[in-house]
């Protein structure tokens, strides 16, 4: 083993025994410019063009990406006992109300936030709808178009500015950048508020624009951003410096809160409350406690109060042209939920035809979001005459095709007005002579939640014509694929929902003569089996889908959809988030260990060159390693004369040794000055501010002479570290690293007579492309 | 630390550096006669009146109760990794389509058990109350109360009888134990055959018996021991042997597939499966991950088909009196969920009462369940007389109380008949004139499936008296409470619904005039805040109340009620079944860290002797130590001449050694044999077999010269357990612990020069009590 790490010593120069750090990439994003660096996808090609050099994919991947692990182990060093044993009762009272007050505030923002964009793009869209529909009514079809796409092309823009030059990261859906913060990967101002306010104002404009865009993926993000915001224990610049909110000064807490955060999103955009904790629980949150499926759960009723109780002032009329689309909710009550065996027949039919579309659908993503990538990285100006073509495309599409079908009779006795004609409405007129409307129209000309809504309409089955249908399932699923990557905030559901509804809408009017089932209920079980074979989500998607249309007797069928379309899309790839989660480089950490780590053992991927340092170390040592490295923590070894034998003490954190260092606690001699620490610091000093806001090193001003002193590191030693034995098995390891939420593991030596650590795991030792990397004739396996 | 261990030595005789050991308490069972030791609960006196001694508790409990923990840990020895290295692809398949089968298996059964246990619920009672009726028609009014109450004690007698002689654990809800099982505590036959056998017809004729109990609990339990039924590899017995089924043959994916038996139980109960999977997540299981959702998920929908199918049915009259009732769904879809302030502040009110009562509740049937343990310690004809009083009383409290009760005039333009005179129905004519109903018998005087039904029903506000109400609530209160704890199987749901639900109707009816809230919705929320308060748990019952009523647009109000009852009713007391699982003595592992743990490290609690086997052994050493101890795992120590210096090889289990030993591949000198052993012996060979079914100490014939003979143990050493250095913080052990889901976790030294291993920790080392017991200043803190 020692032959191999001294080989690889030149590769592993200074990205091993640690993760990803923010210190050397912050300087990167300094010198390449901010937009550049903190989009990961248009980074994608650099890390392709050198994937011939696999063992170096990682280490390219660190240094590029500027992502940084989270702490969720509790540093248990001298300074939290002492805090620990001093805490008092009001304080824990404390904590326990601020945290229910944040779980309350993150759900009443989310669920006002929500509702702002609703209104805002039911607004926006209906009155260009309406602009549009009334110059056709003058037969300027033209004008109509002009602008029609004049307007598209103007929030598209908007959007496309908004997302290009103020947060990049706010491109795209952002639950996978969500789910990776909390596996533990801290992406670059990827929860900032920049991106939250390019967030909220890019979806508004970007779902205006009549994009195939949904807004529930930006409103996850957007729930995890607003909960990252207050979570920050306090802003020193708004003099926000209340005592209490440095409770949640730790990534621990802010974990809990973000996951709370994404829940709120969920059940915001879906009005599905019990949805939102569900999809925290299966797809977004990587640990999970029952403690926390309590808060969640609170924080989504708080949503789907608010969101009620503004639904109901807006009832009156005073929210213009926000009806009842705003946000959706499908009722298809009226279906009958009776179904026998030809109805099994034909829903089994839908899911395999949903795995097979949904893993089509993941494929193509991947390859355009690659394609994309060249474009995006060009700069700026590239991603915003992109998000143009597209948003022209999307123009021509959405006007152009209802010119190829026919006209259809308005049905007799309806309620509703048809064709409708001056507002918005369901029944499209667009070229047809009065007493017609245009199928294609109704489905196009519509904003995307209504044309759910028309296509889980049970209404009439000749609504619809197949040949619409099947023309509308075509541009959805090539617009939705080529729409995804651009640079605005945009959705996945929604694309999905439309493409799936109007793909089951066609199989139900094929097998109406086999199957009793209602249309609507066929189009619903479509949109299940596409989300099952794009998402690969289980529960969670069922309970959000039953919560949309308000009908539970069609559980069971929904179920069945769900399993056969997963279970046919797992055969052949990803889900679409992990997809990107892995396109964009995050190291997430899976749940389970890869086969091949049971072939090796901890020892087997640390490697060198340790850095540790002494119970009291020279302040010029500390500060040459933090300039030289990028390491996070260090071992802290206990040397005589202090002890008999050298022994690891424990573990220091950087971030911790720059609190330290700046505080100049030093002493001529090397002695013992715990005690004197102990009394001029407080725990809360060490405490981890906001991303971003921590010391860094260019804030310590240590003069030449304190070189030479030291400093007694013990007291903010973590004497718990978790440690395991270098014949570990990795796979073990792996588990054990995962399951207890790690950012160092330690790797002691099993004979005695050696230096008490081996070295350090992180979350980079454990990536498939650093161990295959290291061992090239190591075959990834399929795990079962 | 080492006069601490040498003071204790003589306390922690043998049952230290290990937990609870299957092979002593099964002595003990034999010699004190099964049925007295497998029930615990009969055996909580004996606990409470050594209590005094407290550092010994633990040690009595250990000893007492039949417990044993489980192997959740992959044992990676030499066996394992050969095995893993020559596993082919279609093995790989084999596994998955095994998994997947069971899954359907486990839900096909219960959804079969489940349906036939309704049907002869509801052909059974319905016959005792229609002969009933029958009888008060023709006004031989103490005929008919001999008749009710004759039925009643018939029907208990056989429930109690089964349940006191064949198999006591069968016994109560099967929540807790279920609960304890999946946190990794086998309590002795909790799963047997014999405890499904009783657990099915038990509950059955105690349902029928009119006791105030329901069958969700008993189903959970009957679920989760299907699932370990078909969970067991295989039967020698039954010459079922085949090969796939030894993939199953460990604890590991037995914990999967009983999660699977539990949601597969709730789901079949209340027709819910999205609850069944959630409450299994949320109440019954500890460990979780994405793959087991899945998993659960097929399984509730395959029981919610299998469920649909054989109501379908029955819908043509062929099963008796098996009517809408028999598989409750409480439609109230009529309610309309429109709701104001007042009606919110109506809705805390409710969620308050609910959580005082739900408190008391549960600090009552502790009480209770106390005093019983002392009749039921006295022998099984002790239990059945219990059962046979308490269903007299509920006999005089059915038929007597709703004389006190006036008439009511039956309401006009109703469908249904009234009185139901002659069959089963909700209008129970009893003592009142033609044209009149008693709405008291129409509660008491129906099966409790049909009563909840009574109660959510919106029909009519006056349809039940504000004093029948009272007078209900009252009896469903006290009887809940005397009846759970009596040897019969008993579920608690269905008390805390009737209960909650008549106080929600008189909340009600009382609030009437300030609030506009449907009578039913009251009823409902009232049984949501008594389940709120006394389980504790809130997206699993909100998604059960909402699955069982069919309606999603009360889904705010429903978890606001929970909410509040849940934080009101957690300042007072623990959930009912955690205070179960506490008093039974089962030592179950939290998720969260003690408080008390931060101030101590892993060696303060772990105690002496330690006994360790060296690389290559003496056989006889091996028997000694195994029939001399309870240990289960034994630390392998390397010792010259093998290696330089002593080093911890790993750790040997009781199970493994057992086999091993059987095998009699011993050698003259203490050599390696390993590779002849890897050649003679197989993985599967070590696999666990199901309970009481594995090789005993008395199955060895080792004969007086092989005694001399050494073994070589390293095939079949785990060599990667997981250790923690001694000065680890406990509470940072205990996560480890309960996080990697382990049995044994060692203690190595901090210091060298030491022996390779201080000791081993086991579940018990965690327990509060023995940490207590040594450390009786500290002071257990409310953990937040």
């Amino acid at each position: 083993m020692e032959e191999r790490d001294s080989d690889q010593d030149n590769k592993h120069n200074d990205d091993d025994h640690d993760d990803y750090e923010a210190v050397d990439i912050e300087r990167l994003v300094r010198k390449e410019g901010r937009s550049n660096a903190s989009s990961f996808l248009e980074r994608e090609p650099l890390l392709r063009s050198r994937k011939n050099n696999t063992s170096q994919i990682a280490i390219v991947g660190a240094n590029v990406y500027p992502i940084e692990s989270l702490d969720y182990e509790i540093v248990e060093n001298d300074l939290f006992k002492q805090d620990w044993r001093s805490r008092k009762k009001i304080q824990i009272f404390q904590y326990v109300v601020l945290k229910w007050t944040l779980a309350c505030l993150i759900g009443l923002s989310t669920g006002l936030v929500a509702f702002f964009n609703n209104l805002a793009v039911e607004n926006i869209a209906g009155f260009k709808l309406l602009m549009t529909s009334n110059l056709m009514l003058e037969n300027r079809y033209i004008m109509a178009f002009v602008t029609f796409a004049g307007w598209n092309v103007a929030l598209a823009t908007c959007a496309a500015v908004l997302c290009a030059y103020i947060a990049p990261a706010a491109a795209g859906s952002g639950i996978p950048e969500v789910k990776a913060y909390l596996n533990g990967v801290d992406a670059h101002s990827i929860l900032a508020p920049s991106t939250l306010f390019v967030k909220i104002f890019g979806s508004i404009f970007g779902v205006a624009a009549g994009f195939v865009v949904g807004k529930e993926g930006p409103m996850v993000h957007t729930g995890a951003c607003i909960a990252n915001l207050l979570g920050q224990g306090g802003s020193r610049k708004y003099h926000l410096t209340w005592k209490w909110l440095r409770y949640f000064k730790n990534d621990r807490d802010r974990r809990d809160l973000i996951t709370c955060g994404a829940a709120a999103g969920v059940a915001a955009a879906f009005r599905a409350p019990v949805g939102g904790v569900l999809f925290a629980l299966e797809e977004a949150a990587s640990w999970w406690r029952s403690a926390l499926l309590w808060r969640t759960f609170f924080t989504t009723a708080v949503v789907a109060v608010v969101l009620r109780s503004l639904m109901v002032f807006c009832q009156s009329g005073k929210c213009g042209l926000f009806g009842q689309g705003g946000l959706i909710m499908f009722d298809i009550n009226s279906a009958v939920a009776s179904y026998t065996a030809p109805d099994l027949v034909a829903v089994i039919l839908l899911g395999i035809i949903g795995g097979i579309f949904g893993s089509l659908y993941n494929y193509l993503v991947d390859k355009v979001l690659r394609i994309y990538s060249i474009i995006n990285e060009r700069g700026p100006a590239y991603k915003v005459l992109l998000v143009i073509s597209i948003s022209l495309l999307t123009s021509c599409c959405a006007y152009g095709l209802p010119w190829f079908t026919g006209c259809v009779p308005c049905p007799a006795g309806l309620e509703e007005q048809c064709p409708t004609v001056g507002r918005s409405g369901n029944y499209k007129n667009f070229q047809c002579q009065p007493g017609h409307y245009n199928d294609l129209a109704s489905l196009f000309l519509n904003t995307n939640d209504d044309a759910i809504r028309n296509l889980f309409s049970s209404r009439d089955a000749h609504e619809f014509h197949l040949s619409s249908l099947s023309l509308f399932f075509g541009a959805m699923f090539c617009l939705g694929i080529i729409t995804y990557g651009i640079a605005i905030p945009s959705g996945l559901f929604i694309p999905v929902i439309l493409a799936g509804a109007s793909y089951g809408r066609v199989v139900g009017s094929i097998l109406g003569s086999i199957s009793d089932l209602d249309i609507g209920l066929f189009a619903l079980l479509g949109a299940a089996s596409f989300l099952g074979g794009t998402m690969r989500m289980t529960v969670s998607l069922c309970v959000i889908l039953l919560e949309l249309t308000n009908n539970l007797l069609m559980l069971p069928l929904v179920m069945l959809v769900l399993l056969i379309s997963k279970t046919v899309a797992d055969s052949f790839n990803k889900g679409v988030y992990d997809q990107i989660v892995k396109m964009k480089g995050l190291p997430y950490l899976e749940a389970h260990a890869e086969p091949y780590m049971r072939q090796l053992v901890a020892g087997d991927v640390v490697s060198g060159p340790l850095i540790t340092f002494s119970g009291v170390e020279k302040v010029g040592n500390i500060l040459h390693y933090l300039e030289t490295t990028g390491h996070h923590g260090f071992p802290v070894i206990d040397e005589p004369p202090f002890t008999a034998a050298p022994e690891l003490c424990g573990l220091v954190l950087r971030s911790h040794l720059l609190v330290l260092l700046k505080g100049k606690r030093f002493t001529k001699q090397k002695v013992l000055s715990g005690s004197d620490l102990l009394r001029r610091f407080h725990a809360y000093d060490f405490a981890k501010a906001g991303s971003g806001k921590g010391l860094k090193l260019e804030d310590l001003d240590i003069k030449q002479e304190e070189m030479d002193m030291y400093v007694d590191l013990h007291p903010i030693t973590n004497t718990s570290p978790y440690t395991v034995i270098e014949t570990m098995s990795l796979a073990k390891a792996a588990v054990l690293f995962r399951e207890v939420g790690l950012r160092h593991l330690c790797v002691v030596p099993k004979t005695p007579g050696r230096p008490p650590i081996v070295g350090i795991l992180t979350r980079h030792d454990f990536m498939a492309e650093h161990i295959l990397g290291l061992y090239p004739d190591m075959k990834p396996q399929k795990h079962v």
